[in-house]
C-alpha cells in the first residue's frame, strides 16, 4: 500500500512491534518471518479496505471537515468516539480471539511507530495509529497461530 | 439527530420495523414502545458516533471523494468493502448477541425504509442502510430483555 | 472432525447450504467448490475448538448438568442465553464481515440440516445449530471472496 | 452470583481493579463507585449467562472431562484455545469499544485478583481468568462513559 508510505510508516517498523510481542512466546522467532506477517496481512482484503477509509478520513481531517461536530471529535481524539477502535477491531477479527486481545494492549502501550504516528502534531492521525495497532496484532495472531506449542503442537504432530 | 432527518429517515419507520420483527416473538409488544426503544437507542452515545462518521461518509462520498479507489468501491456499494458492515455491527454489539443476529437479518431482507435507503439512486447510501439495519437490530434486542420469555421470565419473577 | 459424525451431520449438507446462498451472487458456482469450502472451515483451529466446546457442552446436557439454571436454560434453548451465539460469531468473525451477516441471516430462517438439527426432539443441541450456521456462513464469505465483482474484480485484475 | 463465592474472588477486589485503571483518566474517581460499577455489570443478563457458563466448564473440567483433546486443552490453559477469550469478549462486547481495549491489556497484563485465579494450581481456571478480565473492562467501560471528558463533556453540557 503506497497509502501507509504517504503516512510516513515503514512496514518493517512494524514487523519489529510483531517480532518484540511474539519472541517472549517463541524464542526462536526470527525478524523477517514477522515482516513476511506483516505483508500477509496487508494483502487481506478486508485489511486494505479499512487502511484505505482510515487514511482517506484522516486525511480528510487533514484538509478540514465540514461537519463542525466530526471535526471536533477528530481534532480531539476523544477516547469515547471509538469508531477508529471499531474499524482496528475489524482488522483483527479475521486473525481470530488472540489477535484482539493483542490489540488492546497495543492500543493501551502504543509501543514503537503506533506512539510515534500517535503524537504527531502536524496531521491528524485519528484512524491510523489504531490500524497500525491492527496490522501488528494480527500478524502477532498469525504468527502464533504457524507455531503452535504445547497440547496443539502434539496435536499437529499426530496428524 | 436531525442529521436523520436530513437524509430523509423518520424515525417511526425504523420503530415499525422493530414491532414488525419483535411481534412474532411478543403479540403482546405495542408500536409505541418500540418507538421509544428506538429513541433509547440513539440516544447512546456509541450509536451517534457511528451515525455521525456514516452519515457524513455518505455525504462526502456525493461530494466527490478524491481518492479513487475509495470513490469507486463507495459509488459501485460492493459487497466485499464491508466497512459499512463493521461499523453497523459495532452499533449493535452493546446491545448483545441477539442484536447481531438480527442484523444479518434485516441486512439480507432489506425491509422497509432500510431497502428504500438502498435504493435511491440520486446519493450515496453505503453506510446509512447498514447503520438504520444496526439501529433496527439493536432496538429489538432492547425490547427482547425488557420481556424474558420462559426460563428468563421465572428468573426474573423469583427475584 | 468425527464429532460431526457423531451428531448426524454429513458435511456435504453443509456444502448444499452454501451453494443455495452463494448461488444468487455467483451463478457460476458449483457445488463441488462449495464443499471444499466446507472443508476448508473445518480445517481452522479456531472452528474445530468451537466445534470440539459446542458439542461436549451439548452432550454434556444430554447426560445431566449439575447446575439447575444452566441445565433449565439449556433445556429449554431460551434465546436470552446468546453463549451459543457469542460462540458461533467467534467461528465466523475470521471470516469477515461478510459472514457475520450471513450468520445472522441463517440463524433466523435455519435452512436444511440447521433446522433439523434446532428440531430434534432426543438431544440438547443449544450450540451444535449455532454452530454449524456458523460453519455455513463461514465457507460462504470464504467463496465470496474468492470470486469477487465489480470494483474488486477490477483491481485483481489490475494487478 | 454467588458463584464468585463459590470461587472465591470478592467483587471489592474486582472494584480496585477498575479503580486502579480509570484512576489515570479520571483523578476524581472514588473506590466506591468503581465497586458499584462492577455490580453494574454482574446484574447484566449478557454477563451472568457467561459466567455461569464459564464457571460451569471450569468446574466440570475439575471434576474430569470426558472427551480427551477437550480435557487435554482445558488441563494446559493453551493460549491457542480461544474459547475462553471469545466468551469473555462476549461480556465486554456491550459495554463498547473502549471495553475491548481494556481487555487485551488486563490479558496480558493480569493485575490483582487476574493474575491470581490464572495462577491457582489446585483447580481449572481456564474460563474464570479472562472472565473477570471481562467484568473488570465492562466496569471500565460504563465508568468512563459516565464522565465524558474533553469534546464529549461540552456536547453533554450544550444539552
Amino acid at each position: 500500500m503506497d497509502l501507509l508510505d504517504k503516512r510516513n510508516v515503514p512496514v518493517e517498523s512494524l514487523g519489529g512491534l510483531v517480532y518484540a510481542g511474539q519472541k517472549e512466546h517463541n524464542p526462536d522467532i526470527e525478524l523477517d518471518e514477522c515482516i513476511d506477517a506483516v505483508y500477509h496481512v496487508l494483502n487481506k482484503r478486508e485489511i486494505q479496505n479499512i487502511l484505505l477509509l482510515g487514511i482517506n478520513l484522516d486525511m480528510w481531517a487533514d484538509r478540514g471537515i465540514e461537519d463542525q461536530y466530526l471535526a471536533e471529535i477528530l481534532n480531539e481524539d476523544s477516547g469515547l468516539f471509538q469508531c477508529d477502535e471499531t474499524l482496528s477491531h475489524g482488522c483483527v477479527e479475521i486473525f481470530g480471539g488472540i489477535g484482539i486481545s493483542n490489540l488492546g494492549y497495543l492500543d493501551h502501550v502504543k509501543p514503537g511507530i503506533i506512539g510515534k504516528v500517535d503524537a504527531r502534531k502536524n496531521s491528524c492521525n485519528v484512524f491510523l495509529d489504531d490500524i497500525l495497532a491492527g496490522i501488528v496484532a494480527s500478524a502477532e495472531a498469525y504468527v502464533a497461530n504457524k507455531h503452535p506449542m504445547g497440547v496443539y503442537r502434539e496435536f499437529e504432530e499426530e496428524k
